[in-house]
């Protein structure tokens, strides 16, 4: 028998992934993964490559030349961003109000810089005031945030933090992962000189490409680390002042070098993600950013009036609440698991657990991308009342429906 | 209008590509990666990472329990290894043959590596006393080695060294993204303490995934340096006794104990390429491992004859080329991008140009993968006769044909 009689054709069963991602992908962006590769230095092929960066800067909100991808997941976006920027020994000053705040610092600290970090408790997020206060003390020379931190499901706002770094000469990064095309984020008009983010949440694709974009400040003090590999480099490459960035593959100078004219070989450009990029923001686009945006609010709104419906009491300040996942407190009568099991194994709905100091007290339900739709939000809601009543949590029959098609009869969606 | 109006779905042209890789990806793959996604610790999801260890445990020929996915391409495979093992000024030999030896260097040098390079003329390996002799002098901690090096098409024997590295107690890596399924590499047999690889070239995918193996002595040289991140830190997590990974996203600890049985949140998986290595795997073991190797040696020869039969100059010692890839020097008569475009734009057949002291030398044509399959070669034979008369490079009508086909009768395929 071969080895691999054991192993058959991939068939995963259906799920609805209701958590704080991933989530289903979008077909259409499942389809296009399925197409063949062509050459990477093909004119199709950097055609592709251009029509990305094009497609990106709209999602952005950016008319930054350096929109691209990173070849990893999310977490190698922030990486490539943060190894690039940060010089070793350079002050950076990260406002923690959750765990994607955490990791901020922890890469930093691998970066070996000196990591400034402020606290909110989980479920809060922080005032402009609060954030300029801690630069003017910690004279940073980057400010690292989170945009929409899944942990605690709070949306820390952004659009006063430009001016504040702009003032103090600080270099302005945020981590959308979890947020774009969910909530507003204008990259240009807010100052932004970095952003990164993934496609396995509001996009509506898999993990496994981060699309970036790269101010042209950024890109000069990136640049003053140049530093082109043996084996490829000519007499005409001159390296940069500065000291070297310490990573090979997160070297955004050489990224850049690939993806613009030169088109200095780097990694080979990871085909069948760039084709899920391509269309993930294809498809964004099409519905425009602010439908997309006011879609996910629709359906946030309609899945917390729903839980609220049912008795269940929404997690943190609603006012700073993400659009696209909801904290929901685990009612004491029912184990957090249980519920999450018996919904996967009866109906193959997901729904997220958590992290850290909320470990075991909150669920977390998200509407986000593909299934930011009327018909998920009501099966899920359905599904949780019918499980939390199975194991002990008793709700009012009909409650949660009726507030939740309240909210789509306001909208007359 | 809107925004992506000018962006219609993806749609590439059909290309045989017959360059170093990527190649076509068989369209089990493409299919595979099609599938829907599933939470990233749903059951199926750990089952399938389960069976990911298992298959390429029989791919690279060994019992390391470490055998898993790098979320990126093989580059990334290659980083995650040396900056998880080398600790800013270890001593590091590198014997370089070709582009991705100097990469191995560069990348080292990232590490903060105190690299040795020992060279070869472009077209040569090295023998094992050249390597011993090497270790003698440097006494590095680890041995850095590329099986394949595509850029000059070259094969690096690596069966004796794993011997004289246990000898003199260093650590054995190979990069062997181009050489895999293609050549024999046997892990376990050969001493080998780190390997890693990429999907795009014998296996069959697109880049994006890079599977790696280590061996227990490099597990304990990685978890000595251990930093559980904050945010998922627990009480229960104890550091290791040396300097820590500079990279989260690399740090291999991290990795094994997100595939590992405590499943620790590191990144979130890119599903859709996990489902794309899986199928690689699996379509290999279906054929056999030797079945495999023996194919691109059969494709590799009938090319190889073909070539010589046309006229053409072969590059590189033969006694050391890969099975995947042949070197072809350029004739003075024509002009080595002039005869890639024709090729390209009349019969959409994609074959190499070369990098560094080879660029405008010689082409480099693979026969890799889905495409080590004789339509590929002759296609690709036929095609290139026509255009090199066509670009006033004659050859005897027919002679190249008569020598493939000679070589698949003596194989009786």
């Amino acid at each position: 028998m071969p080895a691999n009689a054991h192993y058959p054709q991939i068939n995963p069963p259906h799920r609805l992934l209701m958590g704080p991602g991933p989530i289903n992908a979008d077909p259409r962006v499942l389809r296009a993964m399925a197409s063949q590769l062509v050459g990477q230095y093909d004119p199709v092929m950097t055609g592709y490559m251009n029509e990305v960066m094009a497609l990106y800067r709209d999602v952005f909100r950016t008319q930054n030349r350096w929109t691209m991808l990173v070849d990893g997941t999310s977490r190698a976006g922030i990486e490539a961003i943060l190894v690039s920027a940060i010089r070793p020994g350079d002050k950076v000053l990260v406002p923690v109000f959750g765990r994607f705040g955490h990791l901020l610092c922890e890469i930093a600290r691998r970066c070996r810089a000196e990591v400034h970090a402020i606290e909110a408790p989980w479920g809060e997020v922080f005032t402009p005031d609060q954030i300029e206060e801690a630069i003017k003390k910690v004279k940073p020379r980057l400010l690292l945030t989170v945009q929409g931190d899944t942990s605690t499901t709070m949306l820390q706002p952004l659009a006063e933090l430009g001016d504040i770094c702009r003032r103090h000469g600080v270099l302005f990064y945020t981590d959308a992962t979890a947020s774009l095309g969910g909530n507003e984020l204008q990259t240009d008009a807010w100052g932004l000189d970095a952003v990164s983010a993934g496609l396995q949440k509001c996009l509506g694709g898999p993990s496994g490409s981060s699309p970036v974009t790269l101010s042209a400040q950024m890109e000069e003090a990136i640049r003053r680390r140049k530093h082109v590999e043996e084996g490829i480099r000519t007499a005409a490459h001159e390296d940069g002042d500065e000291e070297m960035i310490y990573s090979n593959y997160f070297d955004l100078g050489m990224v850049m070098d690939y993806w613009g004219p030169e088109r200095l070989n780097h990694h080979t450009e990871a085909t069948s993600m760039l084709f899920a990029a391509r269309e993930c923001a294809r498809i964004m686009l099409e519905e425009g950013m602010d439908n997309l945006i006011a879609r996910h609010a629709l359906h946030g709104d309609a899945l917390l009036a729903g839980i609220q419906g049912m008795g269940l009491e929404p997690f943190g300040d609603l006012r700073h609440k993400m659009n696209n996942v909801l904290g929901v407190v685990i009612p004491s009568q029912v184990h957090g698991e249980a519920v999450r099991k018996l919904l996967l194994e009866d109906f193959h709905i997901e729904i997220g657990t958590s992290f850290g100091p909320l470990q075991g007290k909150i669920w977390r339900i998200g509407t986000m991308g593909y299934n930011a739709r009327k018909d998920c939000v009501l099966q899920t809601l359905t599904a949780l009342e019918a499980v939390l009543n199975r194991l002990g949590f008793k709700t009012t029959q009909g409650a949660a429906m009726q507030a939740a098609w309240d909210v789509y009869a306001r909208s007359a969606v």
